[in-house]
């Protein structure tokens, strides 16, 4: 039986502020990054998302980012080693405290946005997030940008890694991500995009942006779901899977 | 053998800012209130103090407060009891992480600045750090204000709790703290300051402002370290209370 | 000819969080209550909403809060008067920064949240409050709330007053709020409520609670705008207003 | 008579915790860059500095940073142009604010920590801030690394610029500044700063890290005042230029 995961990052609320339709993807995904109140996420929010996703069988992972509420941790930081690796555990241990409270678990580490472009190529701030996970706790998951040299790096200091893919976003022939300053960088049809992941998890592969194969090797897909329109997309995706014979199952074992 | 706790505010640091000599205050005391980054305290500033107190086998709480930074947690606030109840959770989790990471543990939490005070006569604010705590890790002791109803809110719903008295502070008659706002309620000379607590230990009473003899139960004595003479305060009193054949022990048990 | 003025609260987007429609609000309304950064409201986001104001000639007032944007500046706190003087001004002078930049300027102030509803009553925070107001600019016009105390003491302080209704709220029969944790409290029907505020114009006065008659000296209306349903009465109210004859102005001159 | 200008660093303590002596400061220097709130400094902070720098005749600067308070604005970022330009035009707004209330003014910007160092050659940013100070006020004076690129983009844009050399920093043969990162890069002894700085000013020339002679053309000097040992150089350096004759005054113009 082929099965896939698909995560989406939630819990990304922040006070009076909305953001996502958290219940919605929760009955999409397998798996769900929560934010950790860095970059998003006050703690009742976080723990209302923590206690739908337990109800749903859905594996939770830590969305931790760099501390920049009024960026949403999209803008570059260079964070010393120790205020990073600090930041990281900080975020982590407030996750793993809420999750108890909601009878959950955190089973992974996925980094968001500008601290997880950054440390898909920075060793530096790679090695740190990989010091902190293994600090607070070694049997935490990475998610890593498939095709990153992450991957090695992570696997190398002891860490089980899963791969990940993005179902919205073109990529190059070489399976890398083609930036979102580029034309064409994101996409926004559901049939198109749910085809493309079928491809992936059952062949291996993805059409790149100037029509060549690329190789990716990806044991989860990331779906947004920040808009009604990335809900439709990342329903019609998982319909598409499940029509085709797929399992959605989250790569690490549930609660 | 007659021991006693002495518990101090400690990593209350804030990234360029200093506040207290964690290290001299870690030889002093047994247990150490760690800020958790809500009223003071930054992760890699907190985890320096969590490594040097499980060194010296310091105990480890989390001094869990209001939102509120830039008035430093002493300000009365009013959240919400789904509010209050994940910040004190998400606080108490972060503590843990990063506790986990420098080895050693939280073994209680000790709220501070106003929620301390507030939660000491308010049911409702305390019943939701109860709920908090209870829903975190229930091992956890509670240290509270000796002499208020929060002793038996918290013990009738499960937990275990730790009376506290201030050696630095002027008591009434019937066992209550002097208000700040009154002079005298703050005692700066350390002999009168070990003095009185060496017969708080020994013998249960301590004078009052209006030379009475108040009752005070406590099994913990907080000691403050955010100035020289405060730190000198606080080391007195440790001699004295040594001299006097006592032993300085933790409440609970060390890692 | 008889005109009333339509506020309300703007420019309280943060970051990538998305609050209100401002745009659709600024075609309705003669005065922006302008967000200020302590309770909602990035820079970048406040300078686009200013311009928006500019290019249709609404005027500007500093909605100026408490330092709480996890609580959005709804929760009582107790700031010292040292600490509210200055952080009333701190907001108001970096609103006329923006202002300037957008070739406006500020007119007046309108407390946001538990700062208005306190110092509606409290008369420490109020004198601070003003006192803040006074220091910066005294040719600001306070927004009050319409019966409350604070009309009187400002006025007395030397501050132009101007009162305040509410369209969506209920009122009592001495013409007070009615709290919101009592059912009725908040109106939802655009006829009714436009109705309403049609014959407070006009007539002075508000259906109470209990079916009287309040009295309510107003010089302006509030509208809300933070969902379709807010616009649409906030839209229906204008109509009314103006089908009756009425000219919806700006209660302080225009730049 | 030979003038130079001495400027500190002021108003970056934050809440309950100090930094600096700027008391001290203020007797020392003729310009203080006052923190706006971003990378340090609360609003009563703040206020109160300035009231002490109106009595000594100090005039104010804007020292704006990136918004960062747990980094205290020493951590590179790459906020957007939108986002960086509001968030200057905002700090200065808000110093303005209070410095209206204290009686006094802002004069100049002077950039903060990572903010400063990016300007000096990042023709974007410089691009980003320069823009800011032209739409909130365009008579406020730049202060600028002396030798930077930067003094000719903000004076080609209308900015009047004002050139700064450091006091206590070691220098390159070609006038730059020793990386923080290298040997010798910074000085502690009083009367060796004193006598480079006593150079500079008369013959335009200092001792460069290898012992050449770097031309240097600087209107003001940065002096620190975060230690006791900062506070003791900058009052040696006064001392010593006064001694030859020279007359600290601001560059700008008193309020």
């Amino acid at each position: 039986m082929l099965t896939i995961d698909l995560n989406s990052d939630l819990g990304e609320s922040f006070g009076a502020w909305r953001m996502g339709d958290d219940a919605a993807m929760l009955d999409i995904v397998s798996s769900a990054n929560v934010a950790c109140g860095f970059h998003a996420g006050d703690p009742a929010g976080i723990l209302k998302t923590l206690r739908v996703a337990r109800e749903r069988g859905v594996v939770i992972g830590a969305h931790v980012g760099y501390r920049d509420l009024a960026g949403f941790g999209r803008r570059n930081m260079d964070p010393s080693s120790e205020e990073l690796i600090a930041d990281v555990i900080y975020q982590i241990g407030a996750l793993k405290g809420l999750a108890t409270a909601a009878g959950t678990r955190v089973a992974y580490v996925k980094p968001h946005g500008a601290l997880y472009n950054t440390i898909s190529f920075d060793e530096r701030q790679a090695a740190d997030v990989i010091a902190a996970i293994l600090g607070v706790d070694p049997s935490l998951v990475l998610v890593a940008l498939a095709g990153s040299p992450l991957i090695e790096q992570a696997r190398a200091s002891g860490l089980a890694v899963v791969a990940e893919a993005f179902a919205d976003r073109a990529y190059t022939a070489d399976g890398k991500l083609v930036s979102r300053r580029q034309p064409g960088a994101v996409l926004h049809d559901p049939e198109m995009v749910a085809g493309r992941m079928l491809r992936l998890v059952t062949d291996g592969v993805v059409e790149s942006i100037d029509g060549k194969m690329a190789d990716i090797d990806a044991q989860t897909i990331c779906v947004h779901g920040d808009s009604p329109d990335a809900v439709a997309i990342a329903r019609r995706l998982r319909s598409l899977l499940e029509e085709n014979g797929l399992t959605i199952r989250p790569f690490a074992a549930r609660v």
